[in-house]
């Protein structure tokens, strides 16, 4: 049996349309049978964020972190032209004209075509952020696993 | 007969910089014989609009991307110290007394060396921009072309 | 005796948290006995400053540049949440208080674990940057040397 080819790609920064692209691409190479690896790492992780506050216990640097980034992935900014929240009004108001998936759309494909989705640890330590308060069904790891996938992996993209 | 090395960049960034970069990876790794692609996809489209306004049909929201994003390779802002346009103008300035190239010179450069430009459809269609306003001489395709040229290739990036 | 895994990244980005990710994933890959090659770029050179002016002579745009950039890897600023230099300190607050390494540290570590850190000739050109105000024990090249160790690479980034 051949082996499945493999695609990487670690999600470093945290907006719409990075998140968008990383999963369009992500989904595009699932649908065609790579075995597809997402590696969330410092902003990135915001899009895995659950939309509602999540109590856990926190220190005060944490709870800034925590207060200031984006909670989850119908909050992101966009990267240009974000005119105070409403470039992303805008982008996503063109999405539904054109039947584009939604970001939440495109991550729960990305779930049911078995994307393997990766928060980095290291820098769920760094920002405070707790298992709890990412989607449920994500892994945890750090940069060893991610070296692991992207050195059998033909693409490798940072994002 | 050896088959080709290939690369391919994905440009997402609507950056003078980042576009310089690309262009200049890609029209080095041509340069060495490899068979080059270019997607250009969300803000990176704007490298390929061409610099004169086209009359073409479109919707309000369509028109007002329009309006907001610069026209082409000559209005391309910076990632880093743009300042209000300064930034650029300095750069250009640098290239100029250090006989690098210009970005519209890389383009053209790019093309003749056989570079495959390819616009990404989806987000054409996201940001309503249509083919008579892009450069001559470029192709147009989805994330599964890419998928196709990037599992071939050995160099990857996503810029 | 079998070849050593090779990796590249190109840092074209000047801020923290993309160096740090940067470094990160070069160490855990030497760690894993890669070949690794960081190819600095545009304003990822500014990660290599020394600290400390250096008295070259320079002519006048050089030296707005050389003012106008970040002098070396603590002074560089975040991608996200800068909020004119606060959050920088709030990263380099919680990297301490969980014992991650400063980003000196890592780049410390990059040069003892023998990973090659290349300046792009060309950029520090344009940029005005010359040898004497960069750190020791790096190698300097154009963008064909880090084509010929991308071609060889699994792993290729761009950050």
């Amino acid at each position: 049996m051949a082996e499945k080819e493999k695609s990487t790609i670690v999600l470093f920064s945290g907006e719409l349309d990075k998140a968008i692209a990383a999963f369009i691409i992500a989904n595009g190479a699932a649908a065609y049978d790579h075995e597809v690896t997402i590696f969330f790492t410092f902003w990135g992780l915001n899009t895995l964020r659950k939309d509602q506050q999540v109590p856990v216990k926190k220190g005060f640097l944490e709870k800034m972190f925590g207060k200031m980034m984006p909670r989850g992935a119908e909050r992101l900014g966009l990267s240009k032209m974000n005119f105070a929240g409403m470039g992303p009004k805008m982008i996503k108001h063109v999405m539904k004209k054109h039947n584009a998936l939604t970001l939440p759309q495109l991550i729960e494909l990305a779930q049911e075509q078995g994307i393997k989705l990766v928060a980095c640890t290291m820098t769920m330590d760094l920002l405070g952020l707790q298992k709890e308060e990412l989607l449920d069904g994500i892994e945890y790891a750090g940069v060893a696993a991610y070296l692991g996938d992207a050195a059998d992996a033909k693409v490798n993209l940072f994002i």
